[in-house]
């Protein structure tokens, strides 16, 4: 039976490598929802990994990235490389799915077989964002694609740290967008390898660059590591080109001195830590009696006023119960 | 000495109690750092909390939240009732610390005994953010503050689960700041109690407002869960009693049909999830040697390329371990 399994998993895997589109929707699919299958197919495929280039590309809402991926993509393309595009669009409660959107202007591209485009949910994805894009983005490189990004639209901390699960980081920015310090206390100025001043065209770009400028030359980074400053003007297509390079160069650079190897590694470490905190998170919730028992005792904290045991107390007992059950069960 | 340290950690109980703010600062600092005294002194003052009320205050950068803030606690100082204010805001990596910013503007505040407010960094906080304030808004509330706000200037996911940890969460939106498909992406539209409309002396405000009837009208709530939507100028006080007096007719409403307390144990049953979380990932790497393992074990995986153990089959190597390492001890 499980070899059985093991079969059908080694097949879709076979399938995924041979450019298969929908073998490869499938195992996303698996990968999305924690379905032990994938971690069974990883097995499988892990040592194929680490062909594809994978941007992640970040920044503020309206600061223009999906258009931004969108050209980068059609340039890719122009040079013949395959591209896969993560795009994480928080879910909307009331549509029950990501949101289209931005998505919709993919249009041009979606016909393109050359492009493979994957849109996630940032809620009820199982075991977090970034364990989940990572695996996606794994899908996309076993699947051959030559350039894999990973695109997310928020701000906040766990959207960070998906860009920053990659090769290099681009954080895009815009004029008129809100001052810089709104992006720097969002955490988005220490993952950017190169930024990107979108919607160039528009007034505010030069003190925006300035302002960039004047921030890393108080940072005191070695010149290796200084992140250029790059402008664009996505929906015209311009500097697009002057981008493309600049993403080649930089990755060419930290293959040649080792940063980029150092990198994965590290990007590795992270991943290894998260895949072990989910799973100990699901074994907590899974072990049967232990969901109930925070229901009960949480019934008789209600509002916290006039209650025996504290949250923390709680906890502390919830956790010992499973330490102790799982240590039956190893004995048993 | 366990002794001697609980009645240390009794004191500063007693003082924050008192209303000290001195205390209040430290403990806030046990509570940021995860440190064990915090649990301790918790355990000593949960049955007296559940007297503050709680509002979760959050939308997206620029939207005028602290200024909003400033002027509901003037508002509220009118009425004789104490504020305690806990406003996150992301670390920056080169400052060190929270930004300032828009807490400069807070001065008008910081030399009225009858407001605390205490910056947060969401990064570097121990065992999560949410965990974190939920520990300080409680310190607030035992210190005796009549409104406690926590107010979140991201727009990610761990950023809106901060503040819908709270007796009514507001959503502060302004016209101009990008279509509200950008908030509903963000999911800020399902934590709202109540929408605020600020900067409403800018165009485009009738717009916005009609969008969120739209949105409200499609999504067919109860007509009681229906969130209202206000509009305010903060910069000039505008709407500031009428938002004053939606909040506490909101929260008398929800007190008297139960909704508050049903709220509170969902707050409550998220928090010890959490805490058990918290605890079982500080449990795995502190454990001495499955850090160790783990550097290891990546060193041997460099790039994913012709390892012979997947990122997966690591993780579930540092599973079993902490697990029998567990098992070791409870048998000893």
């Amino acid at each position: 039976m499980t070899a059985l399994d093991k079969t059908k998993e080694a097949e879709l895997v076979a399938r995924v490598k041979a450019g298969e589109e929908v073998a490869c929707a499938r195992m996303m699919t698996w990968a999305e929802r924690g379905d032990p299958r994938f971690a069974v197919a990883y097995d499988a495929f892990h040592a194929d990994l680490g062909r594809a280039r994978r941007l992640g590309i970040t920044g503020p809402p309206g600061a223009g990235k999906s258009t931004l991926v969108e050209r980068l993509a059609l340039h890719w393309r122009g040079l013949d490389r395959t591209v896969g595009i993560v795009a994480v669009d928080p879910t909307s409660p009331f549509t029950g799915g990501a949101l289209l959107g931005d998505r919709v202007r993919m249009g041009e591209l979606s016909l393109d077989k050359g492009v493979f485009i994957r849109s996630m949910a940032t809620r009820g994805v199982f075991g977090g964002l970034a364990r989940a894009t990572d695996d996606i983005a794994d899908v996309l490189d076993l699947n051959g694609r030559d350039m894999v990004v990973v695109e997310t639209v928020g701000v906040g901390q766990s959207e960070v740290d998906v860009a920053k699960s990659s090769d290099l980081t681009l954080v895009v920015l815009h004029p008129g967008g809100g001052d810089t310090i709104q992006a720097m206390k969002a955490g988005l100025m220490e993952v950017a390898d190169i930024y990107v001043v979108n919607k160039a065209d528009r007034p505010g770009v030069d003190r925006l660059v300035q302002q960039l400028t004047d921030i890393l030359d108080v940072r005191d980074i070695p010149l290796q590591d200084r992140p250029p400053i790059l402008t664009t003007v996505a929906t015209e297509g311009t500097g697009i080109v002057e981008l493309a390079g600049q993403i080649d160069a930089s990755l060419a650079e930290r293959e040649a001195d080792g940063r980029l190897a150092g990198r994965r590694g590290e990007n590795l470490r992270r991943r290894i830590r998260r895949i072990v905190d989910g799973r100990l998170r699901q074994d907590v919730w899974e072990l049967a009696g232990l969901s109930e028992r925070l229901d009960q005792g949480t019934a008789g904290l209600e509002s916290g006023t006039g209650a025996s045991v504290s949250a923390y107390g709680l906890a502390e007992e919830i956790l010992s119960d499973y330490r102790e059950r799982r240590h039956g069960e190893t004995q048993a």
